[in-house]
């Protein structure tokens, strides 16, 4: 493997498991007022278009990372859905 | 252009805004508390990383959605610092 092919695994990797600091945080605090519904409608969205593209072509990493990201998005617009009239009021950053 | 390109550049070109509307929402309600600062790092983490890939390979769709996705990144790790001890205290969805 290069090191162009490596530095494009790691990317991905970290890709894959950006909305998980998310995810968690939203599950612990059952708040989600500030979170932009669009941006996990649309996260979403064009997931399923990566992943509709990786099974065509057959890319694994396409469709792994994809389907990662997917479950996460899913999972935060229940969450909106569920928790999205409710707001924390602790100072935490 | 095939089919499989043009669902590969659609799906790209929704990635590239998927955080647009966050910082519009942040922008607008000046709140972020509920938002992981984790998230957004691990976002200009892999979009830097990506960026690099994509500049090394001279793929110019990576470098130009990867840009759109790192000025929307960086923004809201500063909207984060700035308005992250705030929250809004509205019911919108």
């Amino acid at each position: 493997m290069t090191s162009i092919q490596l530095l494009g695994m790691a990317a991905g990797s970290i890709s894959a498991i950006t909305f998980l600091p998310q995810v968690i945080k939203t599950w612990k605090t059952k708040s989600a007022g500030d979170i932009s519904l669009l941006m996990f409608t649309f996260a979403t969205i064009s997931v399923i278009m990566w992943l509709v593209y990786g099974i065509i072509l057959r890319d694994i990493p396409i469709i792994y990372t994809n389907s990662l990201v997917l479950v996460c998005s899913l999972v935060m617009l229940y969450f909106k859905f569920r928790f999205g009239k409710k707001t924390t009021t602790t100072t935490e950053l």
